[in-house]
């Protein structure tokens, strides 16, 4: 477990942080494979060896575990996404991932849709990581840009702000027909987003 | 209002038909500005002088009536699709509109996640939405392959479910912050999907 402050807590406070990282591995575990369904918290709470009050203690309340849950995988997808140069390379792998945690995309598609309504408790939330990701994307794209492997004739602001929905749209088209490859689809996507590589990969059209 | 059988269906059958057309389209109107709200069968209701149990009785359930309000908006989309030559155009000119009926597009973005699951009486809706949209558009976009105006490196397929994909993923982000411009994003998407127009438009780049 990590903990970002200089020194390291101790005693009681500790402990609580360790219990809640635990609760928090075995919901993603849990999540994964079915989503948030009816029986969830219980098998949670099942587990770690709490009641299902217990879980809940350590994050206040249902929806704001369903939420530590979508942080978190947000922060083990850009450790992923930190060791891949591209930023388009880094959502692809993070589509493919998802591919094996089902339960996931469903959480997240079901807290984002519900989350657009700004009384949502996680409307916060899903606005920042928005910005957030599209700013990180933007400045990635940016660089391919001025190194030339990034088309320029397009803002990378927009790329960006479609990279994120190609990404959003297809987990839904997913969920709703498995068949598709939506890894891939997101690879057309992000060769679409490269410099024109030169006469011999595409013909010149004469007219437009 | 259009019947697509031969002949006209007449007295108390025809009367029905026109009652639901009348609630439906009343129904539009009132989901376009808020979306699904507590009180909206009952606006509707009021406005069409019946009961909530009366406006149901024509579609069955609540979730049957919603269900009817994004097949019609679809049938309308479709319409105007018709009149443009470029499937990626007719979803620019969809997402352009969508901005002025926010509640249409929050019943959308919500009815659309919550059919994820297999067992929402709306997944085969969805389900079929999603593979129609995707053949008529593929086809549109092969079209456009054949006579040099779109990029033939890429599937014409992926092409398709990328625009499904990005217009469902603006919708999110455009709920959540309203400032973003959907539509000119879809039109940088569309331009994405043309064929290169010559070297004055865009350096050509030494190495990939």
């Amino acid at each position: 477990m990590q903990v970002t402050s200089q020194r390291k807590p101790r005693g009681p406070y500790r402990k609580g942080i360790e219990r809640r990282e635990q609760i928090l591995k075995t919901a993603l575990d849990v999540f994964a494979q079915h989503g948030d369904r009816g029986s969830s918290l219980q098998e949670i709470a099942d587990r770690v060896g709490l009641s299902q009050a217990g879980v809940l203690h350590y994050f206040g309340s249902r929806e704001e575990l369903l939420l530590a849950v979508l942080e978190r995988r947000d922060r083990l997808d850009s450790e992923v996404a930190n060791e891949v140069q591209n930023p388009g390379d880094a959502v692809a792998q993070t589509v493919r991932h998802n591919t094996e945690q089902p339960g996931l995309v469903k959480l997240f598609v079901a807290l984002s849709a519900a989350a657009t309504d700004p009384a949502h408790h996680a409307h916060g939330f899903f606005a920042d990581r928005y910005r957030n990701l599209a700013d990180v994307i933007a400045r990635g794209l940016e660089e391919g840009q001025w190194d030339g492997r990034v088309r320029a004739d397009e803002q990378a602001e927009h790329m960006a702000r479609l990279l994120l929905a190609v990404s959003d749209g297809l987990q839904i088209q997913w969920l709703l027909d498995p068949s598709l490859d939506m890894a891939a689809m997101v690879e057309t996507f992000n060769r679409m987003c490269l410099a024109w590589a030169g006469p011999e990969e595409q013909e010149p059209e004469p007219t437009r």
